[in-house]
């Protein structure tokens, strides 16, 4: 089945305690894509960049079988540049700048009504923009879309009414508490369907994942990793993988989705041993089944 | 085979966001004690209460197939009393007073050189107490051991030296990240292996728990609870649960380990349905398999 993934590719400044890096390759998009290319030829990514955007990055997409040509280049503008620094366990981080340029000036071109039935990823965007998206792609499959602090607060409205068209919905538990108001995860997962989803997927960073609909609970371990260079784009990569294993299977079912939660665990493992999309270039799908095989027998008894 | 729960009996003051309780029945080995007693009975209960210690609360224990003639009375003392105040999640709470007592004056009666090979679990004490009934039980087949931030804090060597002489150290997230000053609880609970236990289990609330050994890794599930109405004993209940499935099954092995700790997390999930031990007062085995059965499908896929 087609994939779209609508999101951002960003130019990066990353701080760790101990090491910082500037202009590298990321955003939402470009974190699913390259997580969805392991399960899934092609990844079409949907979304905008500046005439800035170096083609060394788009070659480096391309190479994971992702498909940019709806990828639009603004040659007049600047991509969007992205900052944050992340204090010593990872487990917080601090926005130092976002300047969204092309995201916030020029609306990407759909030019996707070809496509029929896709499994459609909304990667972390406007609200406005997610809407638009689903508004123009004809029949999508599965619409599964995240989100983040920023929306909750600045767009709420444009976000509930795209929560009414989506099917999952997966952000973090912080975000969950933060839309709900309620400190509980699984009552806040709980709460977060009657905006509309079916199913609501939190993920909790060092403590796995939930998923939970009217009448599941699934509790997905986290993998235990113990070095983490940057953990930026985990849980981009997470969905990611999460939808690139759906579409490859073509089967939504509960049983899929556990299993493609486990698999979007794994990804996102490999995502934060090194910056940007760089240790996923050297990944084989050999390791992902390694890491998923660990997981099984992590949570076995 | 025998069990042996070394721990305090309490007078707890408890303080949550909509109640307050005043001199219920508590105390690590109160907890621990009536969580093993629903896999084996008797649990032999070791500790010192004071004169002041109600008829009522000693019946009670009983009443669970708990053995009292080595919880030591001291007539002319009194018994420990604890107070908490819990923030609105109950993931933090603010210790108001600690009056050690008896605890503090009376070393508990060790009559237990006739209990061969008994499972021994040293609840949370100051660990010079922990070190003394190690020493004085001869034998042990398995020893269990809990501990807490004031210890690590104030007794560390006394503490260190127990832990050379425990099979399995329980704590939870925030002791293990005290102790090692390391915040990746996975790499923490490594660390700990170095001081001597064969296994570390680290107990992360509303997150699961997980174990460690040189050779293993498992993820216990939390179960998926909506109310909570007081969230201490919680970690007593899993520990007590934990060794009194064990001893039921005279087993320690890591399969028998992964099903222990999943018992512990369902008794531990009723104990903080409401205060003191009230809860567990009309828990029946078969409640505690039916949640146990859910974690189980929580977690497969």
């Amino acid at each position: 089945m087609a994939i779209i993934v609508c999101g951002t590719a960003t130019l990066d400044t990353i701080e760790t305690p101990s090491e910082r890096v500037e202009e590298v390759l990321g955003g939402s998009g470009v974190y699913a894509a390259v997580a969805a290319s392991f399960f899934h030829n092609p990844v079409q990514l949907v979304g905008v960049v500046g005439g800035d955007f170096p083609q060394t990055y788009a070659s480096q997409l391309e190479s994971f079988g992702i498909e940019l040509r709806r990828l639009t280049r603004v040659e007049n503008g600047k991509t969007f540049r992205w900052g944050c620094k992340y204090a010593e366990d990872f487990n917080v981080r601090e926005m130092l700048f976002a300047h969204l340029n092309v995201v916030a000036e020029v609306p990407p071109a759909m030019d996707v009504s070809s496509m029929d039935a896709p499994y459609l990823f909304l990667a972390n965007n406007p609200p406005h923009l997610q809407l638009d998206a689903i508004a123009r792609i004809p029949r999508p499959k599965l619409v599964v879309c995240d989100t983040m602090d920023v929306w909750i607060n600045t767009a709420r409205a444009v976000l509930e009414e795209t929560l009414a068209r989506v099917d999952i919905l997966i952000l973090n538990d912080s975000e969950a508490r933060l839309f709900t108001g309620d400190t509980n995860v699984v009552r806040a997962a709980r709460a977060m369907l009657r905006y509309g989803p079916q199913r609501v997927i939190v993920k909790k960073g060092e403590h796995g994942a939930i998923s939970v609909t009217e009448s599941s609970f699934f509790s997905a371990p986290a993998y235990p990793l113990t070095h983490i260079t940057d953990a930026t784009g985990a849980g981009d990569s997470f969905a990611g993988a999460f939808i690139g294993y759906l579409a490859s299977v073509n089967d939504a079912s509960e049983a899929a989705i556990r299993r493609a939660m486990i698999y979007g665990t794994a990804v996102a493992s490999f995502t934060i041993e090194d910056f940007s999309i760089n240790r996923q270039t050297s990944v084989q799908f050999s390791d992902i089944s390694a890491r998923y095989a660990e997981l099984q027998e992590a949570v076995r008894f």
